[in-house]
Order: structure tokens, then sequence, then C-alpha cells
């Protein structure tokens, strides 16, 4: 089958000819893929960013964002069939350690990641297990949901902890409404009832924020201090959640200065480093959140969200042939909305 | 009557002879101060490290950490009689207030905070609120307890906010097992089923600790990785939640460290600066917990552990007239336990 | 001023020329009422239904859902000023006791309750305190919102602790759209993301329902079987919440049988009596929850819902004078919407 | 093999000889069993009580609480070897529907339940699966844990979910201190700091609920309103949680009298049927709150609890071919403590 593999860190992926993947335990599954989602993430991984972090053995085949249909099952495979239409949980999780005997999957001792650290989605065929499996209505097509299973995973694991401290008149702040900032926002507006202000430094990005559910924008520029000053006055003195999808480039500091005490700092995005001196966080009795990818049930309600129609994705389709030309489009700034491969 | 009145930053406190405070609302309450804590804030206090956070008008009495007997209430109290036994929360709140309303009084937004930024307890008599007052058994010593309502206080918020985490099985590490971190282990030992591991500089402190409940110890050195390891080892892979009772010198960095993935590190120390990448944040989905002083219910539950034997504090006695030696002792490190003044 | 007031249980209100009110205590506030509500509550205390749990001293002025505008505040009063627009907590709470000092202060030990055992809102003014008014903003008239501050109280308050747990998915199931049930609907829609099946004998209030947000509408029939299947397939197995606005006349029975397993039977409504079998209860891990009315933070919560346009009342409005009209009307079942008496 | 097989309802069981299990799927496991309890639930199977809900097919071997050493493990098996000394939940969960994806496996959609619907552990084997077995340190007996497996998992259960609410000054009220009761109190006072008041009739077990941990001990007698008038007494004005480990003969109508307001009834035990009037579950907002057998981690935590010397069975240890002299012992109370067969 045609698949694209990373030979070596700093060097554009090749599409070559590999072996099909086969059942080798009770639970596999195989997936012909529907579409895989192209994101930063692939950069970095090509990169070698997170060759430390994951270390997989080159060459292998990116694509860690998939849907397709159930092609053959393991023996023990009980809640999908061959042609069930599916997405893919990151995660080819164990079902046996302590995260996922409390449903933490995306914490699972054993699990593997495709696209990640084994064989991923850009391919004709997919490997992974019964438990990374969702099982979609028939109708859904595999390309509008992809780009979900990681990057808007993410977006919506952060907005799901978050949901029972966002009651009628608390102010979540969004800053970034990029790839995961966009679904985060459009899934906030869905599950809390909280007042949105979205922070970006692209107007284009604020437009859409504001159809998408945000209630006030702020345009980002260099001077933090109007910033500051804006969300503090549209929020009566700063945020309860602060959802920060960037992480870095100076975003993951003024995320402190705009918190009103006792709230909290969602980190999604990275790159940066978080630095507050320990007299700040105690007098404020703020705190700092972590956030990785979504678990399997976060998963099940973004698709549930999908299907109701309150979480909608731009994308742009290349067919998989063309992988070089999305990766340089995204690369250049020229990939608007999330970039989707289809064999 | 006599008072210790802090005159002038980076100077002793003098001993005063000063009106008595009077009733001047509905809700005022007057105390006969029975012993008034002396800690390391007071020492801060008088370096001036809390003017530009409290902004006090010097001169002012200190004493944050109070108890004594009701000498008189105003018109509206209901809660107090005249003769009995009080400990104070050390703010006034005014339970009116988003804050009070969910009864995170410490975020009080109209508080007094006496000894920190209004006249404290250090001196024969002190004005508080009836918001303020826990009404204690007659046969309760205040000298036993007042140390109790803001270090023991702080210490045991920390511990009641994690304790729904704390479930058996799991591991805490307290870091500093000193004024607070006695507290805390304590405390720990005796609303929780976590294993409990304490780290610190002092032999001596940690076999304090050990009589308290501490299960394992570590000598904390100069070498992080040494303690990590051990740390780790003891944990079966990190703290679920670390208590941070030093917040300097290192300890807010060794923190990190020390966490398991899931985990919180809790800072209640302060004077250094928590720095942590944001992809080891998200990638470990760890999280940094601000805990200020306790809530008005979090000292009743504290004096409920006291009275039940749970907690004990170890004190050092001094006459008010003796506040210098007091606070040298303290300065030069020569005071074991906590300093009480009685007046 | 004029004031509706009870003599005699069994009797009619009537109407009084009485002193007013006058501040007797620092927290007290005097309000010149603007709208006070009408509901069956009032003919149950004039029937004497509540006399044994309430007792109050008759004769006494009616109306326990009030809005109006401050008159005149007490010496300790800070929140609100003199001409502000404001709405009423049914509760004048204490502020000290266990339950306010945690934010449930609709179970303070110390509070009156106006209209209840205490004289209410029908009249041209009411007395209450510091901690039971809420401030809107100037533009709100007082008899858009009166109705709001008990029954759709109570009924937000059920909404909001069932809230954490309708995630995207789950199953939210409302018996009876009335005066509660379609305050209900509307603030399950607008703060939680469950999927929203109500059952009513009403085709009208079952219309009425899908226009605020009922995703599913079930006529309720005395077929309790027809209805369980009915209910039991358009949730997949049955309610994760059940909201039972009714509370009698069988709904409080029909109710364990429209839960899926792990789910809960949210007790609003009240006239019948719950019975389970305990094996029932443990086998299915189902719970049974009661609901008072709502807290302060409640009310303010539901304020900014309103204020939002996310819940909106139907009133019929009547002049205080035309009192008898109203109580005869309700019980005559030709009130449609909220009552609403205007002095 | 020798097992104690079931063939007909109200007929004693007869020791039969049977073929060994064997391995059928990638998950299962075979276990050499130890030591398997015997309890009441068994009496109510060999009535037939429990056919309407499980209707198991007969002839089948009994014996729902088992321990003992891994003989046989399936292809998947990764978290036991052979050897291994386990413990084993009472399910079979699946780990793949969505009761098992939130950590809720004993409501699992596909688990057998051995020794209930499938064949149990009254014998010399028995087959389970990867997801059941809890490994214990090769040092732990299994007839000295073998009885936790269900009983005591049921006892913790309810205690862990309560435990959040189970705050210093709270009042824990236990009615029964009898089988499962007396490893709630254990639990109770090992993982709460609770004020334990533990209510039964009969001396003997008070004392040995003293001894476990009760603060106070209330005869139980035929004259409710004094039993009631005590429990108020010790606990000022109620129980914040009440663990009903009966469910009949009149204690779970009792239980309602025993709570304050916002109080919850946990029931664990059945036989009987909870009424409480609808005004009454509103007007105090108190919550029944139902509790079946519980999860994997429960188990794990209380292995851990037993581990460490927190909770300790009573047991009266029996051949497994003494059976019969077990059955009728325990029928007519001659069995102290839990009974266990040792094959």
């Amino acid at each position: 089958m045609k698949a694209v593999r990373l030979h070596e860190y700093g060097t554009d992926p090749s599409i070559d000819d590999v072996p099909e993947p086969t059942i080798s335990g009770p639970w596999d599954v195989i997936v012909d893929v529907g579409a895989a989602g192209l994101c930063r993430t692939d950069l970095h991984i090509i990169e070698g960013q997170w060759d430390p972090i994951q270390h997989p053995s080159l060459p292998y085949i990116l694509g860690h964002e998939n849907a397709g249909t159930v092609r053959e099952v393991g023996s023990a495979v009980s809640n999908v069939a061959v042609g069930d239409t599916v997405i893919m949980h990151p995660l080819t999780s164990c079902g046996l350690c302590p995260a996922c005997r409390v449903g933490q999957d995306s914490h699972c001792e054993h699990a593997s990641f495709p696209g990640i650290n084994a064989d991923g989605g850009m391919a004709q065929q997919l490997r992974t297990n019964a438990r990374a499996v969702v099982r979609l209505d028939a109708g859904v097509d595999p390309k509008d949901v992809a780009a979900l299973a990681d990057a808007g995973l993410t977006a919506y694991h952060a907005v799901r902890k978050a949901a029972p401290l966002l009651f009628p008149g608390s102010h979540a702040v969004v800053v970034g409404a990029g790839g995961l900032g966009h679904i985060g926002i459009q899934t906030l507006a869905a599950i809390t009832s909280a007042e949105i202000t979205v922070v970006d430094r692209s107007e284009q990005a604020l437009e859409l924020a504001a159809q998408l559910g945000a209630h006030h924008t702020v345009l980002s520029t260099d001077d933090d201090d109007a910033v500051a000053k804006q969300v503090l006055d549209i929020t009566g003195g700063g945020a309860h959640i602060l959802f920060d999808y960037v992480g870095e480039r100076g975003a993951e500091l003024l995320a402190t200065r705009l918190l009103r005490n006792r709230g909290s700092h969602y980190v999604i995005g990275y790159g940066g480093e978080v630095r507050i001196p320990t007299i700040e966080i105690i007098s404020r009795e703020i705190n700092v959140i972590g956030n990785l990818v979504g678990t399997y049930n976060d998963l099940v309600e973004l698709m549930t969200l999908t299907a109701q129609g309150r979480v909608q994705l731009h994308t742009a389709v290349y067919p998989l042939d063309a992988v070089h030309d999305a990766i340089h489009d995204l690369e250049a700034g020229r990939l608007i909305g999330r970039g989707i491969l289809v064999p």
C-alpha cells in the first residue's frame, strides 16, 4: 500500500510502497484510512522535536489524526465490526493499567501512539486496537472529522475539565483562535454558559472566533499592558479560566496577568516556559493546569457535539500523493483551516 | 493598653501604651488577647516585604495569629457572647461579596487583616468582627491554639483542598517539615489515607515528622538528583500531590521532578519562582496549585482536629514584654516550635 | 400602606392598610415593591398546608417572590444603595451559621422567609436584609423577574446541582413543563449540553417546551408502561438525570422507571411519596436527590442568564388590588404563565 | 475437580466432580482457588431470590468471593503471570463499554458474575479474566482476604463515594455492624476524619464496633423514637452521611429520621422499601444514594488498606468438603465472622 514515511529528521517524508498491516493480536483492528489530519505536530516531528520524548524507529508512517472504515478485526473485538465508520483515539490503550482503569487512558502505560511512535494513518491502511476506535454514524465522512482525533480532542479536553467551574457569569478567556483554539471556542459555547473573550494577533481569526461563539474579542499586540487592561476591563477583573492554546512567544507569561484571583491558567499550547513567583501564586491563589490530549470518553463526547452540529472544522483537503504540497503550504502559512490527506 | 507597634521598616517594633480599641460597628467584637503567635511573616513585615502588597499605615500593632476571650460585642453580633473563648480567623470578612457568598472568605473584597494591614493582636486587646471569631470550648487555652490561626490554617487549607485526591495507595510528598509543614503532616495523617513522604534538610525535623505520621523521610541535600531518585523510588514514580511548604531556595523547582504524571504541586511556601516548560506541563499533564490562608470553615475544622487531639503545636511562650527576645530568637534560629506572646 | 394579608386559613386574604416597615437592624433593607409573584405555594399557604412547617403568626402579608427598588438601608449595608433595582432572595440569611459559611444560605439557621413566616411582598413596601438583595441593571423591570425569586430559583437550583453530570451525550428528562419546569428546561438548555426530553400531560405545555429547548417531548397519559417505553427508547435506556417538577400524582413513582442505571431522580415538586425497594436502589445504583430553593449565588446566576436573554418568563400581570382575581384565576387554571402583582 | 454446585433452588448444593475450566479467550485467567467466601447472598441464591435478576443456568458452581493463585493465562493477558497471588473482582468486565471506559466497571454491560450467573469459586479452580484480577503481595494468604472481594468491597464502595463529604466535624452514622458494617466502620476510620456513630441491635456487635473505630454506639431497639433521639443528640442534629448496611426490617425507614438537613442516606443493605414523602425530601434537601458492589479500583484500594493493616476480617474457615456445615452454621447464626471455604 501507499504510505507517507519519515526516513530522516529534517527531510521531507517520502511516499513509499509498504506491506499492508496485519492482525497480530486479539484486540487489533485494521482500518481503511478515509482521512488523516496534518498539523503542526507533524512539522515538529519532521524537525525531530518529538524524538527525545517518543523515539520512534525510522522510517515510520506519519499520521496521528485518523478516521476511516473497519477492514478487519482481531478475535476478541466486540465493539466494532467490519464496515463500520470509525474515528481513532490517538492512543491504543491497554485497559489494564491504573490510568486505564480510571478512564484516564491518555496516560496508559502500555499504549502505542500511531503516527508518533508507531506506524500512523497517512497510508491506505492503519492498524489500531479495539480500545481506540469510536464508532460513528454511517453517514459521517472521515475527512470531516479526522482532524478532531488529536488537535480537536486536545482542545476539547481542556474545556471539558474546566466546564464544572464555568457557571453563568464566569469568564473564560481563550488565547489563540487557531487550529486548536477555534475548536475550544466552539466547545466552550456548546457545553458551558461562560462569557467568552478571545485574544489573538489576527483580526481574521478574531472574526471567525466571533462567529463561533466568542462574546468579546481582543486584538493582541506587543503591548501586553494594553492587552491585559482590555481583558481585565471586559472580564471585570480577569478570567476565571484562561485557555492558553499558544503556550509560547509570551502568551504563557501574559496568561498570569489575565487571571482573576482564584483563577486558573489551562496550558494547552507549548513551546515556552511558565514562570511565576511563588508569592504571586499563593497571594492570588492561582493555578496552572496541564492538559494533554483527551481521553477516549472525551472523543466520544466530541463526536456527539459534532453530530449535533455544534462543532465544525474548516479543512483543506489534499490527496495523499500531494502530501508535500500540504506540508509546504502548512509551513508557509498558506494552509487555511486544518489540512486533511485522503488516500 | 500595652501593644507591640511597628514604627519603621527595618527597626524593631516598640512596646507602646495605646488607647484600647472600641466598638465602631454593629458586627465588631473586642477580644481580650490570650495569646498571639509570632512567625516568620512578622519578620518579613518588619523588613518591609509586605508593604507593597498590604501597605499598612505605620505605626500599627503587629500580631496576626490571635486567640483570647470576648470582651465586648457590637449590636448585631449573635454568634459569640462576652466571656467566650475564641480564636480569630485572620480576616474580618464582609459576608456580602461574591467570595464570601461561596465560603471563600479568605478572598473577601472588603476584609481587613489585623496584624498585617490593621492593628493586630500583640496587645492586651484586639478589635475583630463577628465573621472572624470561632468559638472554642471554655477549657481551651489560647496559647495552645493561637499559632494555628494563620500558619496552621494555611498548612491545613492546602491539605484540605487536596484531600479528595488522596485515596488509599496515593502518595503525598511534603517538602519542609517546619512550622507549617509539621501541621501539614499531622492533618494529612488525620484526614487522608495517603502514604506520606517528608523531605527536609534537617534530620531533627525528619524525626519529628516520623512521630507525627510520616511513613517515609528523605534527607534533602544539594544533590537534587539523589533526592529525586529516593522520592521516586519510595513513591513508585512520584507524588500524586506534593505540598511545598518551602517555596524557595530550589524547593519550588525540585517539586516538578518529584511529581508523577497527572500530579499536582501545591505551593504554600514562597520566596522563589516556579519555572516549568509548557511542553513538560502538557506532556505530563501536571498542575501547580496556589494556596492562600484557609477559610473560616477550614479554621473550624482545624479546631475540631485540635480538640480531638489530632493536631499538636510545639510552642515557646514569651510574655508580651519579651517580644524583642522572641523576635531575636526567631531570627537567630533559637526559637524551637512556634513563638507565642502572652500579654 | 396597602398590603395583602392572610387572616385565617381557608379564607381569601384581604387588602389592608398597615404601617410601613421600618429599619430595625443594621443589615435591614426596605424595598419599594415593584412586583410580587403569585404561585401555587400561596394557595397552599392559604389552605394552611405550610402552617405546621413554618407556623407564621396571622395575620401577615403574603408574597415570597419579590423585586423592586431600594428605599432605605440599615447602617451596615454596603452592597446596595437607595434607588437600586433589586430582586430578593426569599430568605434573609444570617451570614454566620455553618450553612451560610459554606454558601448554602437556603439552609440558614436564623433566616426569616418573608411571605412564608414573616411579612412578605404583596404590599407597597417590604423589609428584607442586605444578604437577600441582588442588585440588577437599572433597566430591568421588576415584574419581568419577580417570579424567578422563588419558583424560578428552585427550578434552576436543581439544574445547577446536576449540571456537572450532564455532559454531551447525556440525557436529561424533565417531568412537568409548567411553572417550574419551563424554567428548568430553559436553564438546562443554557448551561448544559444534555439531550433534553420533556414529559407532560398537556400538549400545549409540550409545544412550549420544544420552543424553549426540549429536543424530544412525550405526552404523558395514565399508561405508565407506554410512557416509560417511549422515554427509554428516546434516551437509549433511561435518563442520566430526571428532574421531577411534579412530585405527586404518580410522577414520583414513574420517575424510577425512567432512570438508567446510575441515574438520579431529582425531586423538586412535592405532594406524593417516593417508594423504592432497596434491592432496586442498590442493584441499579440509583439515587434520589432532594432540592430546596436555590442559594443566593444561584439567584445571581439566574439573573445573569435572564440578563443574557436565555431565560424568559410568561407572566400575567394584575394590579395589587386585583389579588382576588389573580388567586381565583390561578385556582381555576385560567392564569396562563406566572401571576404577577404590581402595587 | 471438586466443586460446590447448586442443582435446584431450595435445596442444599452438592459437591460434584466436574471438569476443570479451560482458557477459552485471550483475556481468560484460570486461578487455583485458595479461598472462597460464603455469605448471606449465597443463602439468598440457594433460596432462588436472585434467579429473576441473574437467571443462571442450573447446575452451576457457587462462590462469588474468591482469591487464589494464577494457574494459566490467555494469550493477551499482561497484568498477571502464572504463580501470582490474586484476589478477584466479582465481575469479569469487558473494558470496552461506556461504564468500563469511565472506571465504573461494576456496571459493565458484558460482564459475567462468577458464582452468581456463571461458575464461581467454591471449587478447586475458577475461570475469570484479566480485568478482574488484582495482584497481591506473595505473602498474602487468600483466606484472609477472599471475603473482601464482594461483601467488603461493597462496604468500602459506599464509604469511598461518601468520603469527600466527610470532613472534620462531620458525622457518619453506621446502621448495622455485621458482616458489611464492620468493614464499613474500619474503612471509615481509615480514610475519613468523620465522627462515627454505630447503631446495632447486638451489644456484642457494638463492642466490636467500638474496637474498630466507632466513637459512639447506640443499641437499637423497637423504640425508634428513643434511638432517633440518641443519634440526634450525639450528632448534634443528625448524620451528614448515614450508611445503612441493613436496608430492611425498619432500618430503611428509620434512616430518614437520623439525617440532618442536607444529609444523605447511603443504601447498601437490602430487603425493605424506602418510603419518603416528597415534601420531606425537598424541605430538608436530603438524598438517598444507591450503592452497588465496588469497582476494580475500589478493590485495589481496599487491598492497600488491608496490606497496611487498617482492615481486618474475622473469619471462620471450613474445608470445601464441609460446605454444608458452613451453610447450616450461617443459617443458624452460629457462624461468627465471615465464612471461608478452602478447597
